[in-house]
């Protein structure tokens, strides 16, 4: 049977980055659906009711939401290139990392590290150290996370090895170096330097931009920049 | 190789009775160890460093944190009783209901619609009705969220069918009636009848103390109960 594989996605957003990845590591073809977020499309809202998000995949006519859970289906329907180990305890410590990275990092780089200033500012960019520390500890020994290869952890943390430039630039303080984070940073480099990772990456200035204007947004328009 | 199974849990938290029943829906022999939250021990603190959470499953030494990777981890390591049908397509509906267990309905309900008051509340009672509509829609046609019988979706919603009217009446307000809700009701209904599930339940006076009381503690213990 022919395959029918679509992407719903943005040009910017990271959580549709991890399954543009996957589907480029394991050679799925597919069609790439770019929805304006500020004017979804219907066929957005009738694949996705219930969070109106992208990413979403759509496989021969049957929807799949959520960028991890899409990497855990892609995972399960084509075996080529696996994003997980074999050992389910290997496999749940993979899963924790990817959810640490979503609910711990993710959004506290975009929601407080990038969009407070002053005082909060401060004491975000103290927490993302705490948790970015946990994620320098768990690469000792690893080239990658997924241990030799990619895997699951590395596309879910991926958008770090270019996005956290950007936001470094827009806020002015460097979160991630070479003396407190050496492997985070060895990693960033060799992550990045796999081809079909910085062949994905959205064009820098006008991400640069998007998220200068995030920060803008968040901290009120007349606020000095 | 004899299996050495442990859980940490405390007897309230809805979380690790998921895997309580887990355990039992598979015939897992396994040690309980309860926690007294207010003082971890240094066993629970040593094998969920990250998080200090419970339930934290220990098989054969090494430890499995989160409730929902723990079902996975189960499921994964012992076949009998699958909580997740073979079909990758209703795997990744399930993972999604699960999830939207915990991230919608789990916590508002906990922190919105117990702890709040007045206007607040009210609210919170409105959007996780909106909430509950989803799993309604979900139910047609089925007698479990798993199907004919229980999988991932009853067990990480399991916790509904007993705190659900402990909540109720400790705020006055009823959330999931008859005439809105009857296919929510029937599954209360049917779920709670299984053996294992409410052989599980903790007892109700002490859940309803304990729920009375983080609701006071949220309000400032001055407020009028």
């Amino acid at each position: 049977m022919a395959e029918e594989v679509k992407l719903f996605r943005n040009w910017s957003s990271p959580y549709p980055l991890r399954v543009v990845w996957a589907l480029k590591l394991k050679g799925i073809e597919y069609e790439e659906v770019f929805e304006d977020l500020s004017n979804k499309s219907s066929l957005l809202l009738k694949y996705n009711p219930v969070y109106k998000k992208i990413p979403v995949l759509v496989h021969n006519g049957k929807p799949i939401c959520e960028s991890l859970l899409i990497l855990e289906y892609l995972e399960e329907t084509f075996k080529q290139y696996p994003l997980l180990p074999q050992n389910p305890h290997q496999r749940a410590t993979a899963r924790f990392w990817a959810n640490f990275a979503d609910e711990k990092i993710l959004q506290a780089m975009r929601f407080d590290v990038l969009s407070k200033q002053g005082r909060e500012q401060e004491e975000a960019i103290v927490s993302i150290k705490e948790k970015l520390k946990y994620l320098e500890e768990e690469l000792k020994g690893k080239k990658f996370f997924g241990g030799e290869s990619i895997g699951l952890v590395d596309l879910a943390l991926g958008w770090i090895a270019y996005y956290l430039n950007i936001i470094e630039e827009i806020i002015g303080v460097k979160l991630v170096d070479q003396e407190k984070f050496p492997l985070l940073m060895a990693w960033i480099q060799q992550f990045s330097n796999i081809p079909i990772i910085h062949e994905n990456w959205p064009p820098r200035d006008k991400l640069l931009d998007r998220y200068s204007g995030f920060r803008k947004a968040a901290l009120g328009e007349d606020t000095p920049k």
